[in-house]
């Protein structure tokens, strides 16, 4: 692997286990034993690395519009991917707000991508109603049933952990639980 | 107003404008126009300003037991009241699990106090079904009801800032629109 590529998996690693802040350049490259210099002949600063880590999470989250999830077991199975996306990244979504208060770059990028995320989840539900599988008695409820999905996806892991939760990859599935729940109003038939 | 309180609410000004971490005490004893060395007077440093505005927090959102709604009016009347709180205290909201990873004895306070929290929301709904206004096919919604709105209390703004909304305390109050939606499934009757 490229020195370029493992002081990502580095900082990766060391922003998960404590925050951003305390993790500075210099303590990623004390971790892989190389110099700062050499570690800043390839990165700028903590920002640069902090969005390079977000455009993989993105691509590793993207789903193109010919691959949304046509059924509820597709959509539920879908969930679970972005889970595991969560995990991997979690310091992004436990900091997000606090990241963006100092790189409004990463600010504006994210909510680009949100409100293109929001579309596509917007885009898949409507597909679910369109086959029968899902039913809304109005607009109001079908918007409050995607915000409820990628409110989930952003901000569960942060809300378990603030009732003290340990979490680990298998108990964020329970955000699987909690969406399968907010969807359970609007089915048409059990799932 | 002693100085010991007005470092406190210049503390939350420039906290909710920018960040914690670039609000340092040097300043807020500048904002003041008082020497770092009167504020040290008063307040050892920032963790202590953040576990003492925390607090404030707490004393203005919590209601005695005897105090719970017992109407579904007065439940989305006391979440009224809560937006107001968390619109005041909003860095705090924004940066939550940030701070816990810098301070553990403000994550051990705050953990005990959601579960407290959560309690008397519990609490409430279970009043709520007693009396007939509420109803659930089992546990498992139930419990989701609870998630949901104690949810969306303390993510629901950041939520709305990644997709670009700028929140104010009207604004904000969307938050109730979002609770009544999530009850909606379980009333027994139109509000």
């Amino acid at each position: 692997m490229s020195t370029k590529k493992v002081i990502l998996e580095t900082a990766l690693k060391l922003f998960n286990e404590r925050n951003t802040q305390s993790a500075t350049t210099n303590h990623i490259a004390k971790e892989m034993g190389i110099s700062p210099g050499n570690l800043h002949y390839h990165y700028k600063n903590r920002e640069e690395i902090v969005r390079l880590l977000y455009i993989q999470l993105k691509n590793e989250s993207m789903l193109r519009v010919e691959e949304l999830p046509k059924s509820i077991a597709e959509l539920l199975n879908h969930e679970k991917v972005l889970i595991q996306i969560q995990w991997k990244y979690r310091f992004f979504f436990k900091e997000m707000l606090f990241l963006f208060s100092r790189d409004a770059s990463l600010e504006a990028m994210y909510i680009e991508d949100n409100i293109a995320h929001r579309e596509r989840i917007s885009h898949s539900i409507k597909t679910l109603e369109a086959s029968g599988e899902l039913s809304f008695p109005n607009e109001k409820r079908f918007e409050f049933l995607i915000d409820s999905i990628l409110m989930s996806w952003q901000f569960y892991a942060s809300y378990r952990q603030t009732l003290g939760d340990i979490l680990d990859v298998e108990s964020v599935a329970d955000v699987l639980e909690h969406t399968h729940c907010a969807l359970w109003p609007y089915l048409t038939k059990t799932v």
